[in-house]
């Protein structure tokens, strides 16, 4: 069974806006066993989206596009499926009631007119609801093909693609597809070909189970697929391969598919019942930040402070003005005294902190944009440590963010419970 | 004219990598007056991409693909452009030669053969040197159309473009090649829906100035495009545009083009002399983080707080027990105290605080998940406002984050120097 994703918008054609959508169905549809074929972006022109909606029609069994639902009148995509498929346009009442209980949820009590442009479908079309927005989804049978529309924003098309969309197409998918299982390998601390060099006699493994190697800003992944026919011999494969990559790899492995380096971190902390606070001098914040994207980060995060200026260093965390002349904001000593201070500040179990240069200015020859010291101090361990980053200022603000994190992650692995596994 | 680009690689299909070349090529091509019909992402699978040549060829004057140029065996756009083009596949002795000298100048002796592979090309077509790597790019004339083969990773693509490509395009393009200006109008504070209400007399306004109108997390954004044949018209269609749009929306517009919203803010600061601190509680660090994402932040960033504990609210910010158990945490009145407390202990012209729920937990009936107060205070004047937000914790956390720093923008031009206009 073969798909193609039509990406509908002019600023994805131009590139002004990244296509996430698309990324996230082709995903989906490697699990159902779906071939994806192609993606196509598309000018908001109706001619050329119908152009795109008919060779896709042609070619694959199901088409699915995202924006173009919208109520204005760049929104062409219910126009143009219509004509693609030569069908007539309906209004549907049971849409307009939905956009209805949207506006009331909302508290609002205006509904602008325009907003029931969305009520109209191509006829015989089914309709998912949308609670995030108004725009419905749409799905049209045409030719024995299968042609979903689904709204532009990801945070209305990913719930509306999960709740209505998986299942519909786990029924359409063919029952004698291969079972296919993935995981995802997080790793950092370690460059591409680094990671590449400790394990590439995997990479020539047979067919069963294939690697792919993807270089992200600060961490690398290695993305596992295994496939069979038997859900049980794909799960096997899977878990050998993980295996072998786990040997060759292991302490750089911070965590797995959907987790990420703050929710291992917020887990080893809420696990071992331990406290953190965080001291920012370059990242400004985004350590904080990053930890509180965490549901329940309250349990373990105490206190952040962003100590921009060397007054904020001394008032606030207690660095002593003698050592910021002696030795200069960005060094090993103020990352080490900032720490101190804000553990001493929040009494907390441990205390992160970093001091640098996150350019592009600001830099010197001894001191060069990229240049950070970064501080963990526990009850019982120190570690404080130099790095230089390259990249503009806020690739080096999140590469610093990300080492900081996987100190700690290093430092509550190794020294407050040894003998805990690396892996679980 | 006209023109495709095709993206080659079974990666961008299954969105593992993120396509910038695309984008790239996009905004070049609107700068040369090209009109940019549709981009393809196509597997590294000869029959696709033959298929998807073929029509884009039927369709558009100049096709440019990326990618699958290397010596593998995946590397599959040499053979099938020939295929499509019905061409004889030729070994060409200089790229054979340019390959040699790559490899000398790396200081590398030993040559693998399959890097030789990369000399095969279509019989009668240009080639482009690729100082980076080893791939060439290609230039192959078919039917009056151009077809421009270039390698997939940026680092290669981008030298070659600016240096063989664009030259040889600026001769192409139709001399008489209408003038492209375009200006992207930042909105925040109101809907879509509104946005489009205030301004939808202008989307008709005819084929000189189109206007598109695209949501994103807490903006708006209206792209004015306007063409002509002359330079000068072109400036004229596109300002007397811009005048009508900041007419109808006024102080709703924060920023044109790459300006963020922090980098106004920042900019606002600079002007004016005056110094910001923050205290968040919910947003854990965020606001802070895109202050400071602008260089040179330091000169009016001086004190970021993230008070997540009540704890630290208390003893930081100095916020009163007593009212703390009186309105709770989450109250108009803890975010001005909250506010008064980070601008006495940084001693700065402003402060902002913000104090809500970012959820998915921690909601209750009378204070929801995405409840928030963001209070700004200046020596003047104070601002206390609540709002209620929705989506995921980290969408909730971005655009609090967005409505704060629009509160500031907006102290800034209100309140501290009224004569200041609202536009430059």
């Amino acid at each position: 069974m073969k798909a193609e994703i039509i990406s509908i918008g002019t600023e994805l054609v131009l590139g002004k806006t990244i296509d996430t959508n698309a990324s996230y169905i082709a995903k989906k549809l490697m699990l159902l066993g779906l071939e994806l074929l192609r993606k196509t972006v598309v000018k908001d022109e109706p001619s050329e989206l119908i152009s795109a909606l008919k060779s896709a029609i042609s070619r694959a069994d199901v088409i699915i596009t995202t924006g173009g639902l919208g109520p204005t009148e760049d929104d062409i995509t219910m126009n143009s499926l219509c004509s693609a498929i030569s069908g007539d346009v309906v209004y549907n009442k049971e849409i307009e009631k939905a956009i209805r209980v949207y506006y009331k949820n909302k508290d609002l009590k205006h509904i602008p007119k325009i907003a029931f442009r969305q009520a109209y479908i191509p006829k015989g079309a089914k309709w998912f609801g949308n609670r995030v927005g108004t725009a419905p989804g749409i799905l049209a049978k045409y030719k024995g093909r299968f042609i979903i529309c689904l709204p532009g924003p990801p945070r209305e098309l990913i719930p509306m693609f999960e709740k209505y969309v998986m299942p519909y197409l786990k029924k359409i998918a063919p029952m004698k597809r291969p079972v296919i299982k993935t995981k995802t390998v997080k790793i950092t601390g370690l460059t591409e070909i680094e990671v590449y060099q400790k394990t590439k006699e995997l990479f020539s493994h047979g067919t069963n189970v294939c690697l792919g190697i993807y270089p992200h800003l600060g961490e690398v992944h290695i993305e596992i697929t295994a496939r069979s026919r038997k859900e049980k011999e794909a799960y096997k494969n899977m878990t050998a391969m993980e295996k072998e990559i786990k040997q060759r790899l292991r302490k750089y492995i911070y965590g797995f598919d959907d987790e990420t380096l703050e929710s291992v971190v917020g887990m080893l902390l809420s696990e071992m019942g331990l406290r953190i606070s965080v001291a920012e001098s370059c990242t400004g914040g985004l350590i904080s930040s990053r930890i509180t994207n965490i549901s329940g980060s309250s349990k373990y995060f105490c206190m952040g402070v962003t100590a921009y200026s060397n007054k904020a260093k001394k008032e606030l965390l207690g660095v002593s003005e003698k050592k910021l002349k002696k030795y200069g904001a960005v060094s090993k000593e103020i990352a080490f005294e900032m720490a101190k201070g804000i553990k001493n500040l929040s009494d907390t179990d441990m205390a992160l902190a970093v001091t640098g240069i996150a350019g592009p200015t600001g830099g010197t020859k001894k001191k060069p944009v990229g240049l950070v010291y970064i501080a963990v101090v526990s009850d019982s361990l120190t570690n404080v440590k130099k790095y230089l980053f390259t990249g503009n200022r806020t690739e080096i603000k999140y590469q610093i963010s990300t080492r900081a994190l996987d100190m700690v992650r290093c430092m509550l692995l190794s020294g407050h419970r040894p003998e805990r596994p690396l892996f679980k």
